[in-house]
C-alpha cells in the first residue's frame, strides 16, 4: 500500500491549505477539490525532474502561504470559497511505472468517488492514465471528455518496450474506455511527433486535435469554443490535462521535452480559467514541470498559477450558478468593489 | 548627507553619458534628463537583488558606451538630442528604508526643481514613493498624474509592521497628496494580490486599474488611449513608473516577484515609447530588475531599452513639437533617410 | 585546404541524416539539401559562443536521431521526402576571419554548384557573406534575392579596423554584386544600430527593411507578402538568412547580441515555413545561436526547429508542385489521415 | 512584537524536528537546542539573498525529513539524542536593521535564558550581534568566548552611515561588553579588508585572528588547539559563529561576498564538529548562505551539514561525558556496531 | 531483447573509439575494455539526470575525438595501447528498474565472458548490481572483490517498497553471493546515512568502510594500501565502482545526492589511477553524474577523466608487466622523452 | 594603430586605480605596474568568453573601487605602495589573431620599455606570445625566465592550420628566442595533451614541466623552490603567466578548457604571492578567465585576487628590500599592528 504524504523535502501543502488523508475518506468528505501530488518521472523519454514538480508548485508563490488567494480577475478566493485540501503525494517510485500508475489511480479514484475534484500535481505525463481513469471510474467510463493542452499528442503505442510512459497515456485511456476517442480534444500540438501511423490511429478514434497552425490561423478562442461544444456532447464532466510544454519554451523552460512555438503563458492561463468557468470540470492535472531546468523558477510559478486559475474559474462558476450572475472579462478591476 | 556616486562596482554612467553631481545644481542646470540610481532593495518582500539594477542597466548594451543611441524607429538620438546626464547613485543602505527614502526624495526633488526630468534606476519599488513625491513637490502636489506599469497594485497598507516597502508606495503617494487617486492609472495588474480590503480602498480613491483580463479583452492600445485622457485631466505632467514585472516572466525572469501572464517585451517598449511621445512626462523610473535571477542578462537588457525607448519618445516629442511634424509608426525604416 | 567534418565534439550529423563529403561532389550529387556547419564566432562583437551552434543544433531534439521528422503541420517528412545530407563542419579558426570566410565560401559554392541547397549552421553572422556569395556565384550574381531575419541590419562598413565581421556581411554582399541592394529584404530590425550614415547608405541601395514598429503597425503577414513580391522580381532564387536574435530574448536568450522586443518563436517558425513553401529558396542559414548563454537549451531547440520548418516548407512546396495541391493552414490535424 | 513562524515559503522545521514557540517558553522548556531562523539580509554590502538561508537550509537534505540524522562519524543521532526544536523564523524586515536586531536578540535571549542552546540560521552576518549578545545576556556578559569562522573580520565601525550591518557586528559585540575582545578567536580571515585602522583597533582589543596564511603555515589543527585554550580561559561557554564564506568559493559559491582561498568544506565540517565536541558551546549560528547564487544547491547543503555536524558534536560530547568514553576519529566505521 | 546503441541524442562513442555490438561477440573478441552506457536513473531517490551521464561523459573533452589520449603522467595512450571499444547504451527504461537491471546484467556478462573488462557509464548507482554481478558471473561468484568509492554505503534493504534502487545495490550484491561481504571495501563514506540497523548488517558481513573521518585522520594513501591487501586476498579480480559523489560537491556539483565534505578531484583521479595500476581490475563503473545540475560541465569532465585515468592505469600496468618496469610518480614529465 | 581604452562595456580601471595612455609614455613614466587588458579570445580551441576577462576582473570585488587594497597577509597596500595604473584594453579583434598579437606586443613593449611591469588581463592564452615577447624585447631576449602555471603545456606547433592560438604561444616564445627553453618552468600540467611528439620537442628544449603527479608526490613548495633556482640562473627577470585553468575546475569553472585535478585556489594564490615576493618579476599575465561559464562569479573573483596577490608580493618585496626585513607567513595577523 502506498505511503501518502510529501515525498521529497518537507511535508507541506499547496500554499498552506488544510491537509487530508487519502486513506481516510472522512478527512475529505466535504472537499470540493483535493490536491494530490504524483512525483513520478520515470516515464519521461528525455529530461527528467518532474518528480520535483509537486514540491515546487506547492511552494512557488511569493505571497503568504495562508490558504487564501483572492483572484483579481475572477473576484473569488478559490482557496476559501471552495473547500480545497491537499492529500500530499502518492509515493511514486520512478523505477516502477506500473506500481506507480496503480497507486496513483487508486488515490485519484478515492477522491473522485467522494465527489471531490482531484487536482493532480505531476510528475510526467504518464500519470494522465491513472488520473483520468481514476476519475472516469468514479464518474462513468466514457462519460468524461478530455481537454488536453500539450505540444505532443501522447498517443504513442509502445516506447522502450513498454505500454506505459509519458508519450502514451492518451492511447491507453481511449483503449481502456475511460475516455471516448471522439471526446478527446487536444490543444497546442506541434512539431514532428507522432508519425503517420499514430496519426492515422488518432483519426480512426475521431479525436480532434488543434495543431498550432490551425490555432494560429483561426484564433485560439474560436478553437476553444468549438471544442467546448464537443466536450459537452454526451458527457457530463470534463477532465482538464495541462502539460506545461504547451507553452512556448520561453515561457516554460523548465520542462522535459520543450517544443518551440507554443502558447504564451497568458493564453494558457486564460484558457484554463475559461474551461473551469464554462465547463463542468471533474478532474484536473498539471504535469511536466521540471524544476532542474527552471533556473529562475518561472515555470514552477506558471504551474502554480495554472492551478489557481483553474480553481478560481471553478469557484466563480459556482458563485455565478448560485447567484445567476455572469463573469465579464471586460469589467474594470475596481468597479463594484 | 548621502554620498552620490556609484554604489556598487565601478563608477560608471548610463552608456557613457556625461556625469553630474546632485549636490551641485550647476552641474545639471542645462539638463533635460538626469539619470540617477537608487540601489535599494531592502523593501522587497521576496527575491532581493534589485540593488544591482542601476549598475546592470547602465552597462547592459553591446554597443559602444559612447553617449549616443540613435533610435531606428523614432529617428532621434535621444542621448544627444536631449541633454542627458547621470548623477550616479544615491547611497542607499538597504537596511534602513526610511533614510533611503529620505535621501532619494531629496535627490529627485533637486533634479526636478531644476526643471530636468529625473529618470530613476531602481532598486525595488519602494522608491516610487520618494521618486514621485520628489517630482510632485517640484511640479505641484496633485498636479502630476501617474502611469504605473506593474503586475501588482503596490497599494498595501502595512507589511512586516512597516509603512514603507515595495508593496506600499502607491498608497503612501496618494495619502501624501503627491498624486491624486483619480489620476492613478495602473496597467498590467494580475494574479492574487491585493485582497478585497485593499481593492476597496483603491476603488474609494477612484484609481483606474487595468487588469490583464481587461487588457486582453479590450486591447492594450485602447486601454492606453483611455488612460491618457484621464492622465491629462487637471494635471500638467505625468510620472511614468515601470516595474519590470509587468512583463511576462519569460521576457523578464530577473525580477523579485514574477507573476505569470504579463505583457510581452514588445508591448512594454511600445507603451513606454508612446507615453513619452504623447504625454508630458516629468519623471520616470524603472524598477525591480534583479540581476541575480537574470542568468542570460535579458532582463537587464530590457531595462536598459525601457530607458532608451522612454528617452527616444521624449526626444521625438520635442522634435515634432518644434517642427510641426508627427511620428508615423508605419513609415518604412529607410524612407526619407 | 580546410578539413571538413565535425569541429567540436563528436562527428555527428543533423538528427542522423546521411553524411557527405564536400570535397567529393559525388557524395552529394543526388542531394536536395546539404547541411554544413560553419562554427566560426571570431566575428562577433559581443558575447561569443556561436561556434558551438552547429554541434548543438544538430543534437537539439528529444526524438530519435533517425533521419526522419514528419511535420504535423506540413504533412511531409522533409528528412526523407527530400534528400538531405550533412557535410560536417568547415574547419573554421575563429582567430582568422579571412581564411574562414574563404573556406566557407568554397564549401557552400561547391554545394550550390551541384544544384543542392546549402543549409548552413552558424556560427556568427559573419558567415552570411561567404554563404550567400557562394550561392550567388553558383546561381548567378545578382540573381538571388535575400530574405534576412535579424534584429540588426548587419550593414556596417568597418568594425575594429576590419571589413569582415558579424555586423558587416550585408554590405559586403551588396558591394560584391552577389545580392542586389534592392532585393535585400530585412525583417525584424529594431533598437539603436546602425546610425544615420549607414542607414543613408542602405537607403541608397534601395534596401527594404521592416523595422519592428512597422511590423507591429501593419502586421507581419502583410509585410511578408509585400516582401515576397519584391523578392521574386528579376530574381530566380531566394536566400534565407535567419539570425536567431530576430526573436525576442525571452524566446532566444542564447545569442550574442540580444535586443529586446523581437518576434515570438511562433512568428519566426511560421515565417520560415511560409518562405520555404512559397518561394524558391536556393540557400539558407541559421546563425548566432550561442549555447553558453542558453541555460535551458531552448535557443538551440529553436534553431533546430527553424531548420526543420524550412526543410518541411521546401518538401511541401515540391509535393504540392508535383500534385497540384495546396497547403491549407486551417486544415485540422487529423483530417484526411 | 515580532511574528514567529516561517517567513518565506511554507512553515517547515529543520529536517522535520518538532516545533516550538519562542513566545511560549513552556514549549521549549526541555529543549537542548532551539533552532531559529533570522531571514535578514538588509545588512549585506554586496550580494543579497541570505534571507532565503533559513528556508533553504531547513530543506537541504535528500534524506527523509523525519527528525533523525544518525551521524556515521560520531555514532550519535543528534536530532534524537538531543531535544532539538525549531522555533521558526523571527520576522525580519530587511529594510529595518534596528528592529530586526532587536527582535532577533529578544528571541535568542529567551531561548538562552531557558538553558537551551540557540542555533540561528541566517541571514547575513549582521545577526551575530543580536545572536551572541542574546546569549551573553543569559550566560553572563563577558563570560562567553567567540569562535568566529569567516573570511572577514566583521569589525568595521561605520558603513553606509550605520553602526549595524554585516561587516560590523563583532565590533559592536566587543563594545557592548557581551564578548571580551581577548576572547574573540577568528579563523579563516584573508584578503584585503579591513584596513590598518580597524586592524589596529582589533589589536588593541587583544583579539586573536588566524589569517589563512598562518593557518596554511602552521596547520589548521594546531591553530584550533591554540584557540581552544584561549576560549576556555575565564569563560564558561563558547559561541560559535560560522560565516559560510570562510570556505573557498568553489565549495560555497552561494554567498554574498566570496573571497577566494578559503577552507575546504571538509575542514569546516571537521572544525565545527571538533569545537562542539571539545568545547562547551552555548550558542551557534550559520550565516551568509545566499541561495540565489547557489545554482546546484551545494552551499545550502553545506550549511545544513554545518548544523548537523555541530549538533552531532554536542550530542557525542554529552554521551562521552555521561559514559566516560572518548571519540576516536581513527576508529573504523563498522567497528563495534 | 534490449536495443544496444546510443539511447539519448546522437549515436557516438567514447572520444571516438571504435564501436562494437554487444549482441555480436565477434565484434569485441579482441577487446581489452568494452565501454557501455547504462542510462538509467529511475532508481535515484533524489535529483535525477544521470540518464544523460553516458552521452555527456562520452563527449566531455575539448580535445579531438580521435580515439587517442596519451596520458602525461602514465606515459601510455590507453585508447590505443589497449583495445578499447564502445558498445553504445543498453536501452534502459527508467520506469522499469527490473527489466533495466536484467538487460544491463546480460550485456555486462557478455562482455566479461569474452574476457574483456566492462567499463560501464551510468546512470544511477542502481546499476552496480547488474554491473558487478555480470562480472562476477563471468569471473567467479565471490572471486571478485569490490573497491567502492562513494559518499554513501548503498547497502539499504528496501526503499519505496523496492529491493532495487540506487541506495541498495551493495546489499543485493552481497546477498547474491556475487561479492563477498568481507571483500567489500568502501572509500569516502560520510554524513547521516545509513542508520544503525544497516550498519550492523554491514558489520556482520565484515565489510570494511573507510569513512572520511578515518581517511582524514590516517591519510587516504594509507587507507588505500590497507584496502588493497584485503582486495587481493582470495580474489583474483577487483571491481571498481566510482560514484562521483565521493568527491566534494564543489568538485562534482552535477550529481543526485551531493554530500559535503568529500574527496578532491585530484584525490579521486589519483586513487583510480593507482587502483587500476596496482590491482587486477576486471570491471569498472562511473555513476551518478547528473548533467542537469552541472552548469559549467565540470562534473561530466571529471567523469570523463575518471574513465581515462582508469584506462591509463590499466595500460601502464600491462606495459610494466611486459617490460619489467615500474611507474614512478616522482619522475619529471620530460625525463626520458 | 590600435585603440587603447575599454573594449567591452564601460571604460573602467582595475578597482579604481588611475588611468594612463599607452600611446603617451608620459602618462606612465612613474608607474611601477601598468595593467592592460587584452580581450582576445579568437585563439581558443574550445569554450570562448575570455574576451570578457578584463572587464570582469577589473570589477570583481565587493569592496569600494577606490584604488586601495591593503593585504592582510602581506601588510602592504599594493595599489598605493606601488604606482599602479590601468591603460585600458588593447583593441583586439578576435577574428584577427595576427593583428591582435601585433598590437598587444607593441603595447606591452612600450610599458616594459619604460621600466614598468606590464600586468596583462586576458583574454585567452594566445596573448602569452606578445606579452612575454614584448617584455623580453625590453628586458633582453633570453634574459627573462618564464614561470608558467597551467593545466596545459601550450607548446603546440600548428592548430587549425595556424601558428598562433591559445595552445601554441610557448613554442613560439622559445622559437623566437624571447624565452630560453631551459628557463621555461611549467607548473600544474596534467591530462592528455600534448602528445609524445610535442613532449619530445619540449624535452629537447630542456624545458622543466611539473606535472600534477610530481607535484602531488613531492609537494608544491618543494617544486617551486627548485624552479626558482632555475629561474634566476642567467636571467635577471621572471615573467609570470597564470592560466586560471591551473586550478581545479571546482575552484575555477569559468574557463575555456577545464581539466580536472588541479591546484586549489589557495595553492595558486600562495604560489603567485611567493613568486612575486621572492623573484624579480618583470611581467605578469592572468588568462583564460571566461565569464560566460562562471555562473556565481567565483572565477572572476579568483582572477582579481591573483592580480592583487601578485601586486602585494611585489610591494612587500620592495618594502623588505628597502627595510632589510623579511615577511613571515607564520606571523599572527594582529601582531605589531
Amino acid at each position: 500500500m502506498p505511503r501518502y504524504g510529501a515525498m521529497y523535502g518537507p511535508d507541506i501543502t499547496f500554499l498552506g491549505v488544510d491537509r487530508c488523508d487519502v486513506t481516510d475518506p472522512g478527512t475529505f468528505a466535504d472537499a470540493d477539490v483535493v490536491i494530490i501530488g504524483a512525483p513520478f518521472d520515470g516515464g519521461t523519454t528525455n529530461r527528467p525532474g518532474a518528480r520535483f514538480g509537486p514540491m515546487a508548485m506547492r511552494q512557488a508563490c511569493y505571497l503568504p502561504h495562508d490558504g487564501s488567494r483572492p483572484s483579481l480577475a475572477m473576484r473569488v478566493d478559490a482557496l476559501r470559497d471552495l473547500r480545497v485540501l491537499d492529500a500530499g503525494d502518492v509515493q511514486c517510485y520512478s523505477g516502477d511505472v506500473e506500481k506507480s500508475i496503480h497507486d496513483i489511480e487508486e488515490a485519484v479514484h478515492r477522491i473522485a468517488s467522494c465527489g471531490a475534484i482531484p487536482l493532480v500535481l505531476g510528475g510526467d505525463h504518464t500519470i494522465a492514465l491513472p488520473d483520468a481513469r481514476g476519475v472516469a471510474r468514479a464518474r462513468g467510463m466514457g462519460r468524461v471528455s478530455m481537454l488536453h493542452f500539450d505540444a505532443h499528442a501522447d498517443t504513442g503505442d509502445i516506447a522502450f518496450g513498454h505500454l506505459y510512459g509519458h508519450g502514451q497515456p492518451m492511447r491507453r485511456l481511449i483503449e481502456s474506455g475511460a475516455i471516448r476517442g471522439d471526446r478527446f480534444l487536444q490543444i497546442g500540438l506541434r512539431g514532428y511527433w507522432p508519425g503517420p501511423e499514430t496519426l492515422a490511429w488518432m483519426a480512426e478514434q475521431n479525436m480532434r486535435s488543434y495543431e498550432m497552425t490551425e490555432i494560429g490561423a483561426r484564433g485560439l478562442e474560436e478553437c476553444l469554443t468549438e471544442a467546448f461544444a464537443l466536450a459537452l456532447d454526451e458527457c457530463e464532466g470534463v477532465y482538464l490535462s495541462v502539460d506545461i510544454d504547451v507553452c512556448d519554451p520561453g515561457a516554460a523552460p523548465g520542462t522535459g521535452t520543450p517544443e518551440p512555438g507554443g502558447l504564451s503563458a497568458r493564453q494558457l492561463l486564460d484558457s484554463v480559467r475559461r474551461i473551469c468557468y464554462e465547463l463542468p470540470v471533474v478532474g484536473m492535472e498539471i504535469v511536466e514541470v521540471a524544476p532542474p531546468y527552471d533556473h529562475a523558477d518561472i515555470t514552477v510559478a506558471l504551474g502554480n498559477r495554472v492551478v489557481l486559475e483553474g480553481l478560481s474559474g471553478m469557484a466563480r462558476r459556482r458563485k455565478d450558478a448560485a447567484g445567476g450572475t455572469r463573469w465579464d472579462p471586460r469589467q474594470p478591476l475596481l468597479d463594484d468593489r
